[in-house]
């Protein structure tokens, strides 16, 4: 299947992506706030407020992490606030200022009911100073006033700053596909956290002995966010069906849905009115591909870096991964 | 079943209960932060952290509210913090406090691993001024250095101060069962916010005409938690299933589990190694007693209560309940 | 709310049942087959098959029991055959016979793709010899031609000719409720075969200590299987969150979901197109309601039973019963 | 990891599997049954009966198919019965005969209890004429007494008769993994029916465009039962966590989990006793891998083969595809 545009779930008309990269050295506590290397990314799939919800369904491969309004996409199929993604204990800070941000841009929130804004978690304390919540609740509303179309900055931004994967050093990354079947454009948004470098396949290449020694092996435990966005006008039972997909191209790369994982997957439609009856197979096609690559091209974006205690995540080195796609005829 | 010396969830040995209320009558934003009828709630199942999590289960009958840590429980069958109930858009705070409490009690927060607090909510913004969150973070801790075994206050405190029950004042309601098949006790604290008048029944009876005709009719929509302790030796999928039974006794009040409603209800075993094998029927029984009576108890330790906008719920009148129960048969 | 005019599922305006009665008095076996109290009822939501599937949502309270389809019913909001209903061990035998009907009215069935018949089940071994499977494959298309509409006959009759309900002789209910919040019909019939009679609730009135002993304790165990018919245009979510309520209303039977029983509803919607957006507070409670009078009303239509071994269930007497209506005011 | 002796699910100390394959080739209905190409396979994990039940989990990816027993599997985590396969159409009558096999063996069944016995299914309906079932009832019966330890034949052998697989002839697949963690063997046996040509990944590597056009596209829906056994002394809990793995080995071999397919896993445990905190990750590995090399053993064993209307599949032809392994550097 083809990609879009920008091969980025901005590529769904309407959506837009806004990182907060939040990196900081100082003392350590009390005399300082410590080694941050943390953010927050907000995903907006058009307008999206208690008055103007969107269609969402959600599915959990292994539930060892934190979706914050996975009941309410579970039970409504709808959510009312952006989509947000951050550190673990950082979760508290983000909702805050989501309520926040809710409460400035719709008059009725807490009059005419309340929101529960969807907030997103991996645990980034291999790199980031995590005893010291390093956001701050306005974060949130920066994030969202951050959001662009176009392009989106992948690797070590936003809620990726500390993220590692499959030993490297990993974080957001983002892929698209355009379904022939439907006309539709599936985006897909990972915050990638997870695996071991013995693990980790790319386009079905495994790394070499030499490359997996290259990496320290780390407790496998880790997590993946998936956010995936379309414009199929699909309801949320097709919307839950769909997210499930998310752990196939998880799979591909080589996840194992560690125990103490948290692969927690999140489904948007940006049309206005769903449709019954949209052929599901080639959006299904569309999910595990986009996220596939999403997450090697969160390995690729990804750089070098150096966090608290002196702990180092290497970038995954572009040159020989190339030269073994190569070897393994799976570059032209 | 008969209950425990308490008839309260601290029925359960080791089981502490706190209480932060906030009242407040200040001028609306910016020169005030208006009306505040909230509160948070603290249960501690002994004690619990991450390096000591309980055995815990969970469910959900309508799914439009939120619990944090749901996940999680879900798939490890596992706390690692108190839980905290609070008011729908203090839920961030609260978590943020939660996470200053977990760290501040456990070194290994945030080096070894992280933790994700457990957080419910129901809203009380027919009460309570919500567009101004009238919690801070620091009232999580507050609730948890105030917990105590024993009799606990119930109705309008912690994060019962603003519910409102069958167009009743409601909140915080507790009751315990003793279960002579397995020697366990069982205790349930429901935060209790939802159903109409007419749909109420106590012990099977409906309120009369006027009775129900003295409330004014509201949205429907509303919320219950309940959380259950025993220390019956569950596992967590026994404990999963004994969650669910919370939801009969909610139907035995009159309980219609509305679509915009939450009633979430999260279950934890005391009990220090869980045994295979435990009979399930007095428990389950125990569940859906204790849990009808805990919302009873709730409306009958209301109080009268005036909010936002002059918003006024009164509390159920015992005396015409007593004799309509008298007249039913019900009371010897 | 109001009921439909024969206060039947088939108020929903379509829909047929039909009843198979095995009723046997042979010698054990080799020499005979022993003895019969069981059955098949068919329930037809109007045309019903591959090419004409019918939208549907399904839940469960306690999963002890069966549902065949439930897994695709939950995958794809649809059933292709009837809903048969029947004894445990003849489950078998029923989705043989409910696939030679389908292959009879569908030609394209086994070519363009296969059917999987939806058959429920609870265990009526308490009178019916059970060890010898009593249903031939071709009672289960002997059922479907005798669907009819109009009034059911209730009670003793169909799958629920050997089925007891708290420690009384139990069986078939039925029951319907009128939406005026959508101008819908809602119909329940339940397969109602579980609970005890110290737990029995009608119209919130226990039974008294004298009536309760004049049952012959039980083991607990039962199930109820809950089929809810309506023309309200709901999709496979809102059915799916629809069968949910049906938990609710056998609750306020005396229901508590025993460890052995298999508690297991299933939502169909006769309206041809799915609309997003129908109301459901007013069709919850039509569940509630219509599901909880169904029960009643399986109780209320059935008549003694002599079975296996010689083993008796009395009917509910009903004089005693509506004299404790009365007292309790719940008659005029 | 390392597979056992046999690289087969009867690696697992005391599992035997049973195979009845059922070809013919009779005359059109009504002169006959016309072309038989189908069966059944029985996995009994030790000795499993209404009395000694075994403990059991399971999960679903895409939910068009069946599995009878599943809610019963994920009340109670366990199974009463051996788990049978077959053809969609046929689950009816090998219920049936799986009834009587019970009866035949524990005095107990339909006296103190029933059985729901467990069958799970994937439609043959390609190859084999589904509109006349070409199962008996008593085919059950003799795949549990054809049972054996030991190497197990693969491919168009029983339940996998007729079965297709990514465009090629497919069927029963199976194969085992030592987890070192634990010191426990794992082994999975699949029911493999699913997928295109074009999505297949041997090891990662998908075939040419000249093998994928030696296949005729076909409808892409199928369906994959996947049974796990493990002698680990996992509760129902961890078994249900395992049972999801299952999704992740058949996304490396390219499935999409198609709209119309029927992926459904169950695991087992033979210990007799579980125990809390075995740890998890490496039987999560286990799983992954032996799953993905099952559905290749499927692929790899089966053999061209007719069916009804002239309608063949070829065997995946083994030289080529070694032939590109080799180019892929992935054979040594």
């Amino acid at each position: 299947m083809q990609p879009g545009p920008s091969n980025a779930i901005t590529d769904v008309a309407g959506v837009r992506v806004g990182h907060v990269t939040v990196i900081r050295d100082e003392p350590d506590p009390p005399a300082g706030r410590g080694i941050a290397r943390t953010g927050v990314t907000a995903i907006l799939p058009g307008n999206v407020s208690r008055t103007s919800p969107v269609r969402a369904g959600a599915a959990v491969l292994n539930g060892a992490g934190e979706l914050t309004g996975y009941l309410q996409v579970s039970e409504w199929g709808l959510i009312e606030t952006p989509v947000y993604l951050t550190s673990t204990m950082a979760v508290g800070r983000v909702y805050d200022g989501a309520v926040d941000a809710a409460v400035a841009v719709d008059p009725t929130v807490g009059v005419g009911g309340v929101v529960i804004p969807v907030v997103g978690e991996c645990d980034d304390s291999c790199l980031n100073d995590a005893r010291t919540v390093q956001i701050q609740a306005a974060d949130a509303g920066r994030a969202v006033a951050a959001a662009a179309a176009g392009p989106i900055p992948e690797g070590c931004v936003g809620a990726g700053t500390g993220m590692t994967l499959f030993d490297w050093k990993g974080g957001i990354g983002t892929a698209s596909r355009f379904d022939p079947d439907t006309g539709a454009t599936l985006g897909v948004l990972v915050l990638a956290n997870f695996g071991s470098a013995a693990d980790l396949r790319i386009d079905g290449v495994p790394l070499t002995p030499e490359l997996v020694a290259a990496t320290e092996p780390r407790q496998p435990a880790g997590s993946c966010i998936a956010v995936v966005l379309t414009d199929a006008p699909l309801g949320t039972a097709a919307l839950g069906r769909l997210a499930r997909r998310c752990g196939l191209g998880l799979a591909r790369t080589g996840s194992m849905a560690h125990h103490g994982s948290g692969e927690i997957f999140l489904t948007l439609s940006t049309a206005p009115v769903e449709q019954p009856g949209v052929p599901l197979d080639g959006l299904f096609q569309a999910c595990v591909e986009a996220t596939e690559e999403a997450v090697v091209n969160a390995l690729w974006a990804a750089t070098d870096m150096t966090g608290r205690d002196g702990s180092v995540f290497r970038a995954l080195p572009h040159e020989p991964v190339l030269e073994l796609l190569r070897a393994a005829g799976r570059l032209s």
